[in-house]
């Protein structure tokens, strides 16, 4: 038995954490079906005590943070396919999730907060305007303003996924690995919360986001968004 | 037999283009001992016809593009060790090489360009100076004047690579791969030709830098630089 704890809205349907994307996909990638429980900012019922999401109770053992969860679940369900293939390739895969906790998603928060201000439970967007603006250093309104005139430094800054997904199907290859599943949960993130588009439908990237949302027979692209 | 054209400096012992220093490694790496052949901007004759190096003339077989050959070297040297660790980590990989040429390598070319030119031929200097102004966008001593206002965000720019050398010995894991030598080719490059220091000697990218320059007997430490 695996629970997924993972980050809701006011409508509980909607998850929208790109650290929680991340495992769903890692989850689905191993053939594993989780129970998937809803929880809220502010809330502190979290197993292990824990604060933040996403959490994994895998028969009783509680594991938490994103990266240590990929570990666990490539290092228990090593007959499944690979997340990361060896030692290398999870060496490697380290970069690519710096480079989206680095550079990637602090680029779209800014674009996409206010939008997800109208997602969280009501007596939570205290919580949630608070601790946002003070990460972002202007308000919520004032910083989703600028989002249009970001875009062209927002698409420059995604030339090193674009190279590579211009000529590979996924950032692991033929297959995905844990690195696409990283990448793509900021895409999904925004995806969920926001009605903004941050690709061009002629972008490579706009390509290899599709065949993501297509993966495990369209888990992502079924996943219910603010657009639903 | 193994050749490698690299570029050198009016001082042919100083070999300073990054993407050689890529290939350096990579064959230091499978054991190798390759005939180190030195080519200058402007020149024509490379084998195969080919006007960029490095160029790898290995039995006869002649290979161009700092990647195919890093690829011909795995493939060929399979018993040495590994420098993409299987599919996933050269799928990995090429992230990494795209990060470098794409955000990496245009960092650093406008803080050392001007350096660049006095160790170029005299009578290749003016080849020289018109291509890099034109990439540039300025003159080569314009683009040097803000390096010291640039070091700020060029050191921001790291953190994807800081975070993994913090906890790791390598960006390969507990081995150097392909990536480290991707990455470190430029440093290196900005080692041979400048005096200008990238890196704060805290910085954990600075202590994984020493660990390249030490690799193979110190093979990097010991190239020479415009300062001996």
């Amino acid at each position: 038995m695996i629970d997924l704890y993972e980050l809701a809205g006011a409508d509980p349907d909607i998850r929208f954490s790109p650290h929680s994307w991340r495992i769903r996909m890692a989850i689905a990638h191993k053939g594993l079906r989780p129970r998937l429980l809803p929880w809220h900012f502010g809330e502190k019922r979290l197993p292990g005590g824990n604060t933040q999401v996403p959490v994994l109770v895998d028969d009783g053992e509680v594991i938490a943070d994103s990266t240590d969860i990929a570990f666990h679940l490539e290092d228990k369900y090593d007959h499944g396919p690979s997340l990361f293939g060896g030692e290398t390739g999870e060496a490697h895969a380290r970069f690519i999730i710096a480079w989206t906790d680095a550079v990637l998603l602090p680029t779209i928060r800014p674009m996409i907060a206010a939008d997800m201000l109208s997602l969280v439970k009501p007596d939570a967007r205290p919580y949630f305007r608070e601790t946002r603006e003070k990460r972002l250093g202007t308000t919520l309104e004032k910083a989703a303003s600028g989002r249009a005139q970001a875009l062209p430094a927002f698409r420059a800054m995604l030339q090193p996924l674009r190279t590579v997904v211009e000529s590979e199907a996924f950032l692991g290859g033929e297959e995905p690995s844990y690195a696409d599943y990283t990448v793509f949960g900021a895409f999904q993130w925004s995806r969920c919360v926001s009605r903004f588009e941050l690709l061009a439908e002629d972008d490579p990237v706009y390509a290899w986001r599709e065949r993501m949302l297509d993966l495990f027979d369209g888990m992502a692209a079924g996943a219910k968004t603010v657009c639903d």
